[in-house]
């Protein structure tokens, strides 16, 4: 049966240092092109490097942080439009540039592919909203962790990852565990904010490996999934 | 000399439960019009009792959280339209809907009036969001309450108004303070990012009595005034 | 068969003083949702209430007449967003903002749900231009009487409603009864042009009773029906 | 000192069965470039006999009126884009689609030079619509008529030219006269009712010899002037 | 099986000095919707006289080149919605003024009908682009000749209609024959250029004959076929 | 006295494959800014190696040609942004995306920057194009080689660099010397065609150096000029 769906892709999945991951992107784009059989799926996907490094250099020109943050989401829609030509017949080949758009888009019975939208917002938070607006139960970040630990792995050996974990437990973890600082970027309030109000569960998971989309879209377990209580 | 300003102006001042208050509405675009001798200004202004009344509707029908904030973007680009046309030909006559929007319309030398962009994002966020992106050194918050107290005046008699106020005092005490959770919406977490990365300062006011806008531009002392440390 | 068709909701049907008529809206959007099995079906809907309210605003303020009906605009198209979100999957969920994008949107298989479109110009001219536009049949104009009378029933106790009236039969009566004045807005100059030349039926009906549009739909003797010639 | 002001150039004297009149659409340019000095200034132009040329087509190929009139409204605004080239720096270079595009390009100080707007609607009307939105206190009409007759005097030799009516005498006139049909076009439903609720004087005149605009444009006794009362 | 097509239609053959020929646009019309049956089809079609007698008045007016081409485009567009409203519901009803729009409406299923793009570029370009942009494997040229010759037929009584020429062979035919400077206009530079860099073949065919049309899309032996090598 | 003119940046003197050159960027957009004095003024940047590097990962991706360029463009257009930032008030702060566009900022008094338009067209083919629409009497074209040579001078030692060269002796030297290859992307057929039609004047220099810039713009003998006959 036909569901709602949003995957956010980091932007450091597939652009690296040294280029684009094409083989991440084909994969990913031939796991979302084949596991799509309707409803309404928005892909979010990141700038990356390539954002960084633009962002960078407007900095140093100094250019304001708004300025650096708009030229980080043309990279992203950069992006986007790659993953959607790649995706081919089922993506919408027009990126939505706000959020009234990716509604539009969405009911043409096509996956939308989105990058930002705007200065000062996560692409996390731009997933948040697209879920809200599309009417997504729930929401993929794909990223390069594995899920939620109960600490940050890397300071703490006894870390242990969380198979589920609710939103009030992952802010409290948030808030006091030692990793906050890193992890933080994947939940900034403004995506809390909404995950919480429109109660949309989200799967956190590692998609380094390319396997791990197919894994999670045929709703194997892996990751952490977190639920709105 | 001319300098870069933002003023927000609460939807509440200017959108009551008995109608628009055009006495007030057109005392500001007086203040506003007479007090711009050049520089890029922008005006942000909320939606009020109007857009509550059709946000309420809209989730009394089931609508999603983002569809009744889309609705309630739309009040206030109503209400930043009405103003436009009450400051007249120093105005820009088209309200902008998306922050690059802004940024273009803003290079007219016309004060440029905007309501909301986004859901889930406060009219303050806004603010924020447009002083960073027109270089904007200050940003007024014209509001109902005199200005930032050390606590809630209402549960503590002893709460005293601030005059100046660091970013980082002013989070501490919206953190631990008993007013914090009313007050918290003149800063969402968005609106303090912003403010400290671009080092923005705010002035917070009440600006129910007309004249205080006035003054407030004026340069005299009145309100609070928080400082990016 | 699929027919195309267009039906015009006054806006006093669903904004009025004590504010949206959720019931009457949701029963609307319900009966259309249902009926529509394809075609290119149009649903223009006025901003009743409301917009007289901002109308009388601007006026106040004064803000000159173009100003003012350009503010009602605004307000009918949220009216159009609300009813096209309730209509869901059927419904195109963008408004059109002018002729020719309802023209584009209508292409969509979905029904396209719109509300003014300029200064001066009626939501039954609106509705005239569309029917016209997408080729549609029939008009059915929802509105709060029952139809067309001979002469208007509350000053003449021997008005008739008439079930069927040509388009120049109308206009006389328009012309000479005594209820001319207020029936006339359901057919200003524009609106009849459009009817005649394009040879548009219309159907003119009472929806204070949510079924009567259901009835409508399917063909059951109600209301007026205004041929031409 | 400036003032606002329209003017709306029937298209049937720069297009004529015979291509343009290149000297006559020069000779509008240059009058209009020189006589401006600044407030908000409109042009509106027509479509004449190109326009005429492709409804007669697209009629005899089954397409609607609507469309037909859609095709006339680009016509016109090709014929608006080349007066604009012509007047130059002065105009807006580019050809507003809507009025309140309209609205916001009339704030450039430049001369705003459009042509039609929407299907079933004259460019009078257009012209009526723009002085009101742009709060022109005076619409000129530039024909290929003296004025306005107190009767045809092609077919009345007592018909005399009227130096001034107002627009109730006008309405009359029109209802009563015999040359009614063929005036009518001047002044629609939609564009008296414009005129009449926002107060706005018209001169009706004579513009086959370029030499006229001059005069009308200068305040010379030319023509007809229509008084709202 | 559905394949990806352009057809390219010279102005020419619809817009004559004496006005459009309604026979053969609408036969043109029949044909491509009856032929289509899936896959992304794009129609060019040019301006023909219309647009040259436009262009001729604004050189004589001392428009720029630019200006002139700008002008020509729009005339080319409403060749195109007259086009595409006769082909009616196969087709989309909105013209697409980019070729990022070209290949986003070119994913809605719809036959996809345009003008020209830019100043400067022949509709050929545009075709050629076009086929690019929607992966076609195969242009159309619908012309007023029959095909590439070997030289000048008008000039050289032993030129002979070639059946199959390569784009290399093409090349040097244009360079060395005398009848390059009329045949050339076919084949621009850019043409030339994105036919061979994406491997397109073009069917250069006389289409005054409506019946060619049909002939060409149900593959008979017509025209000349040149081939990417 | 104010002039028009367009200046043409290549993309490789500012995206490097080391990254942006920050230090002539910003020399770039200080000349420029300087040397404005008024007219109407057009800058055309390029996408260099940034460009290069998404067309790779494209073509490499198997995504179409067309595909490729138009993620070229969206690169150019990021750099367009940044050096329209870094010019500051006095340039347009937003980037035409077609020619129309181009010409309706150029009318604002701000210089406007913009980057490529549109597939298979270069850069220098599109500030031709530029030159043309905003009616602009010369080009500069800023690029890593001295000027026009009368050979390639890695080859023939004898090779001569040429201080004026009309535009028919540039196209045989184009035709027939040994460094037509490398050098004829400078001049495409497209860009020649423009130039010589509307006559425009073309500068070729060497801008490596920042201060070569400010020379040509100072009228000093450099590079090598292009004369239209």
């Amino acid at each position: 049966m036909p569901f709602n769906l949003v995957i956010k892709i980091g932007g450091h999945l597939i652009s690296k240092p040294d280029g684009i991951d094409l083989d991440l992107m084909k994969s990913y784009a031939n796991t979302i092109s084949r596991s799509f059989t309707g409803g309404r799926w928005c892909v979010v996907i990141g700038g990356g490097e390539e954002a960084r490094r633009y962002i960078s250099a407007a900095r140093r020109l100094g250019l304001s942080e708004a300025f650096c943050d708009i030229i980080a989401v043309r990279i992203t829609r950069i992006h986007a439009m790659m993953l959607a030509a790649l995706i081919g017949e089922k993506a919408c080949q027009i990126v939505p540039e706000s959020l009234e758009q990716l509604v539009e888009y969405s009911a043409s019975d096509k996956i939308v592919v989105t990058g930002g939208l705007q200065p000062a917002q996560s692409t996390t938070a731009v997933a948040a909203l697209a879920a809200e607006a599309i009417g997504a139960e729930k929401l993929i970040i794909a990223t390069d962790v594995e899920g939620v630990y109960t600490d940050d792995p890397k300071k703490n050996p006894n870390a242990r990852l969380l198979r589920e974990v609710t939103l009030s437990q992952l802010e409290e973890i948030l808030r006091e565990s030692s990793h906050a600082a890193g992890e933080y970027k994947l939940f900034d309030q403004l995506a809390l904010k909404v995950l919480r109000r429109s109660r949309i569960s989200v799967l956190v998971m590692d998609c380094r490996k390319p396997e791990n989309l197919e894994k999670a879209l045929a709703g194997e377990n892996i990751g952490t999934l977190v639920i709105p209580e």
